[in-house]
């Protein structure tokens, strides 16, 4: 294949932007690979691991020469980041993110843009709850699913070429409004975590006749807890940007929630069993 | 070893019951044992896995020549079920159960027992969301586990007895008060099982512009999800029969998602950052 862009500039060396980059770089996809950073040890892992073919910590060296940069790094960070690197980009520089909110990308991104620029915001679902480079690998999006949700500054080519480029990834890759994106992933990503850190936050403390209860936990309390060691500047970030959804969100599971406080109350087998089996449905449609 | 009883009738052959019964018979911890079921398709298995001398839906057959009578039916169930087998049991016969409730099995099953009949409450901490004798595992309590519940009618040499009898199915045995085991079991299972099961049962049938969210559900929202596949009926008896302990560890949990809604209405970036980072540390303190 021959490559997509000449320079791809990752701003971010995490979990996402690195394992973008190990593929990139693997099947070379790109011609060169710049990563910028704030922190020298994480910079320093993906030099290590072969990710990049140079490594900064300045804006103006690592946006010079890039006609693709990706902004992979915290979403309330991706305006100052793109602005510093902006004076030193190309005139018609391709842009793209990792964003996991793209209704904010969008109305944030498009009035920076140059008038030759092109946005093309992209999510693609493939979280896990670690993070930097050290947690990058060449296989996490085979199979994933990438959502490319079209701008009004996205132009054909620039879409094509992006998506192409995810493709190459192993993913799944697939067109969506930025609003119902984040409507969607507001219910069964936003809400799932606020619900696992408001758990483990009330019990992280939490003692029984002077026991630490957590001693106690097993199986279903790991697994519900699970996403709770993510990135909490990524999740304020999330949160602040996709406010609305996910507050409406929220609104969905307290609404099952109180139905439960009222059944246990009330001492209702017939209604639990009805609750409960409804949860259990959902399971059987998620497999 | 010696075998510790002559005759082990397990009421309900399910996950636990037909694991019991399996490490039971493989290591000849007990005699004969002897499976007690509602259902003839699932007593079916439990025969074909060897893991019964006799198999009988029949109260009475089942309770003759047992000196050990294991409870293993959901707990609201367990009066009737061996209320049915009383009069034909040994008069001396040691009676044990594996319920996730304690107090709830010491106050209800006390007062049914013939004066020479012992009682020895345990809860094997060692739940999986399938169930049955298909699910049933020799190694299921390996290194897991059992709390032992004294109560009035505990004698010293029945819960020894019963006690080795578990510790050689290679779990840890432990002791504890039946009402600190109930509140401590309400923080770190029963109220994970209502929110797993209420986020999923919110879930279930949401769409957003005409798609069912469900299908874009990844990693996080599985594991957070995954214990509301368990049963209901058994759940039902747990919220039924443990009702003060679980409301208030509701409260609880309740606490901190209204916080995470002030939070994220009052767009308040650092007190989220310090709300996901209690979750984080209760992960850490978990490993």
């Amino acid at each position: 294949m021959e490559t997509l862009f000449h320079q791809m500039t990752i701003c971010g060396v995490g979990l996402i932007g690195g394992s973008l980059a190990t593929v990139a770089r693997e099947k070379k996809l790109v011609g060169r690979i710049v990563g910028l950073g704030r922190t020298q040890p994480n910079l320093d892992v993906a030099l290590e691991r072969g990710m990049l073919d140079m490594a900064t910590r300045d804006p103006a060296e690592a946006a010079r020469g890039a006609d693709l940069v990706v902004l992979a790094v915290p979403i309330l960070t991706m305006r100052e980041t793109f602005g510093a690197m902006l004076p030193y980009l190309p005139d018609d520089a391709v842009v793209t993110d990792v964003g996991s909110v793209k209704g904010w990308v969008v109305r944030e991104m498009e009035p920076m843009l140059k008038p030759r620029m092109a946005l093309v915001p992209v999510h693609p679902v493939a979280g896990k709850e670690t993070t930097g480079a050290a947690a990058a690998v060449r296989d996490l999006f085979v199979g994933r699913r990438v959502i490319v949700t079209p701008s009004a500054r996205s132009t054909p080519e620039a879409l094509a070429k992006v998506e192409e480029l995810w493709r190459a990834t192993g993913a799944n890759v697939e067109r969506m409004d930025p609003d119902v994106h984040d409507r969607i992933l507001a219910r069964v990503s936003h809400l799932p975590q606020v619900v696992a850190s408001a758990l483990a936050a009330a019990l992280g403390e939490e003692q029984v006749a002077g026991r630490p209860v957590l001693e106690f936990g097993a199986g279903g309390l790991r697994d519900t807890t699970r996403i709770a060691a993510s990135s909490a500047e990524m999740w304020r970030d999330i949160c602040l940007t996709n406010r609305e959804a996910i507050l409406a969100a929220m609104k969905l599971f307290a609404r099952d929630f109180a139905e439960f406080e009222r059944l246990i109350s009330a001492g209702d087998g017939e209604g639990l069993v009805r609750l409960f089996e409804r949860g259990r449905a959902m399971r059987e449609r998620l497999k």
